[in-house]
């Protein structure tokens, strides 16, 4: 059965001091949603105020992007955190972009969790639990969006969290849903075509693995990433597309709501 | 004239990591308010988590401690930023202990700068203004504390914000109501008498400078340094002596409000 | 058979800026070879500094101790580096040591790893040839001290570095010869007796296993912790008990030079 | 008097784990010395690594490039170090680099410090004596660059280092010899005629200043920003011209030992 909402989104916020990273100006007319960094993997407090103001330009909503304590491994490195710890930082970083959200007169949709600890709390049952109490602890009402069918998001079921599974238009797909490396080849598409293709296939509940074989997939947000050559081109070019198929793009929080009622 | 209410306060959750400071757990049964370190001088996720609980144990009131980004230097060192940037700074700060509060079902009462950026705010007017500014965007219920008729607390009181105004019970003053510089001989008093007799002294308005000289000075918060040796006994006794002469000890918000109604 | 000769070594210069870790001053008059922290985990500049002028009023040689770039968890939290990170972050933390040897007029005798650093590299090949590989890079005369019959001693050995097994005198040991958990009951021995025990032990090539049963083990140097409750009064009775019974304390260089001759 | 020898540099590795800042590859060819980050305010364990053997296949000699421990501001904010602080921050960077000297067969040849810590140094006479101090502990062989006539050069000789005086490209000049600030309009030079005509006046011992007066400077070395728009066509063309005229480009070391004999 084919969607007719899927919310667009990025990882957005991710330059830090005088280092800049992606091309968020030009992505974010063309998106949703955006998690934005929170200065633990990248980030910093004026990228994410100026961050903030740039979603709220274009109408995006907002989440956060935390990460591990690694702004040297950029957050892609794992570390073994106890889980009172992994919660303890969740809190933080979400804690720390709420501040600019507010300032801004922005709310928090929801939570993404960036590389490693993405990976890490996809699998790891007691990790994603600590975070999902997290998010409870600060704020009940937040998204929390992870990969499909994850232990991630059953800890937010658990939790009594509304959570979003994500695809992603620009990474390939080994048979078993799981993302290929990003150190294998193929790992990216930047075919502009290829991304719009695959998330076609998304919204249609499936995705071709890397092997050729179609698997079954359910998202509810398709993520690009800022730094795929051509980024915002594609963007452009996927939202009309699925404009065209009569796809609705929507921001997470739209989609849930209108599931409700 | 002699004031009839008066907050005990002090500067806590500056640990970090496996380090330790300070005896917060000795010394929070007899405060009424703590600012807590929030991550940039000193402390981290799992203390600031830990020290807003012991505040809550105590029914002692909490806010925001925030400093510049110098753990190494522990906040204590100037450094030049520009407006903006210290705006964001405590925004992100402030932001990130909030989480906390959340968390544990607390509030945050007030804002009070660490070290160097305390010292800076105090003198600096555009400095002081992006500051005053940042809370009044965050949250502007807060309480700015600050130096007594200092330029801290004059853009605080510009921006719509209750102010309050602060004395150190176990720091030594100049003639100009300036603290002595802690690499100065006789800075920090550690005899429990004099600490005493100095804030019994500060609730009539007035302070014996270090030259020996009564100057005046007005203090709605008393702040005692939790690392003077002996910081528990010195404000166990310090209560007591207040009550004894009819002084109560009351968190700024309590104060704030009895003056308003 | 029992050794003459053996090295009593601490993990020193550990405070970071105003936090203080250990008892340096009062355990170092008892040692004979140091490891010295490097930033990375804990220790800074001034630290260091001080540190090695402090081994040389001893006369106690000094190593670099390096960990995971992990301040906040204080190196004790594993992290997947690959090889070239790993190679890259160890020269980085020796060279910083490097200069204040020099500046002190000292040289660099050794290289012992940090926490969890320690424990991947013993039972990772590839992890440990990278770096082992770095300490030939900047100088090959470096003795690389590890865990007995570890991938990292192994790893040493083929890189052509001298290499040195290490025990621990106030940590106690699984049947396998691995340390007990931190985490664990029992693992750490804080009675000065039991620590002298095990060390007078270790001397004739064994050790008793904490569920009783006695094994073997090969060490050339004692680690004692500084931050074991005592540890002063613990280092000073071993070393009058190791002179008791004909056993010389002497810093690696010395042991391994009068091997050669 | 016109000079008949000078120095290409350029301050590079500035890059930081997965930012890049910078065209190290593009610009080296044309360069004969560059000053390598240390990691404090750009530049990391790989970064330096990589630098060092760019430097090395262009037969280009190296130097330590350290700046405050402000990775956030990127070194460029004033910070208040003491003396002693200052010196072992030096020591860290300098000796943290040379390990990857060593370990590419390098060595060190000059330090050129960055940012606010180069401006604060040339004008505060006890910084810039402790700065020179600790370079001659770690390595009285070292070329300390710095502002032509500052206080720091003057520490250096007073100290016995061998010191060069340093112009920059493609920075306009005040009338009192200081840099236009950053900040202010037409700070940068980026015409490329632009440049070339400005060194080719220092080499003569001259400069035009911003306000269009002739004023007098000497300089060893010769500076060109790698973030400068078309950097590297710059530096090609600018190489040319000197050759051209007659004017040899060496390293530093060169120029000195040649002036010796």
């Amino acid at each position: 059965m084919t969607r007719k909402k899927i919310d667009l989104s990025s990882d957005v916020g991710e330059s830090f001091g005088v280092w800049t990273m992606g091309n968020d100006e030009a992505l974010m007319p063309y998106l949703t949603s955006v998690s934005i960094a929170c200065g633990w993997h990248g980030g910093d407090p004026q990228v994410m105020r100026r961050t903030v103001a740039l979603a709220k330009t274009h109408r995006v909503r907002v989440g956060a992007h935390p990460g591990y304590p690694d702004l040297l491994g950029f957050g892609r490195r794992p570390m073994q955190l106890s889980p009172g710890e992994a919660r303890d930082y969740l809190l933080y970083q979400i804690g720390a972009l709420y501040a600019f959200a507010k300032a801004e007169r922005m709310q928090l949709q929801h939570v993404k969790l960036h590389g490693a600890l993405y990976h890490d709390a996809a699998q790891d049952r007691s990790l994603s639990e600590a975070l999902a109490g997290a998010i409870v602890e600060v704020d009940p009402t937040l998204i929390l969006v992870g990969p499909p069918e994850s232990a991630l998001l059953s800890a937010g079921q658990a939790a009594g969290l509304r959570v979003a599974a994500e695809g992603f238009g620009d990474r390939t797909y080994n048979e078993d849903g799981s993302l290929v490396s990003r150190s294998a080849p193929g790992a990216l598409l930047t075919d502009p075509d290829a991304v719009v293709d695959q998330v076609l296939l998304m919204v249609e509940g499936k995705v071709r693995a890397i092997t050729g074989r179609m698997i079954s997939i359910t998202v509810d947000t398709v993520c690009l990433h800022g730094d795929t050559p051509g980024a915002p081109a594609i963007a452009k070019r996927l939202r009309e597309r699925l404009a065209l198929v009569g796809i609705k793009t929507l921001p997470l929080e739209e989609i849930f709501v209108d599931q409700v009622s």
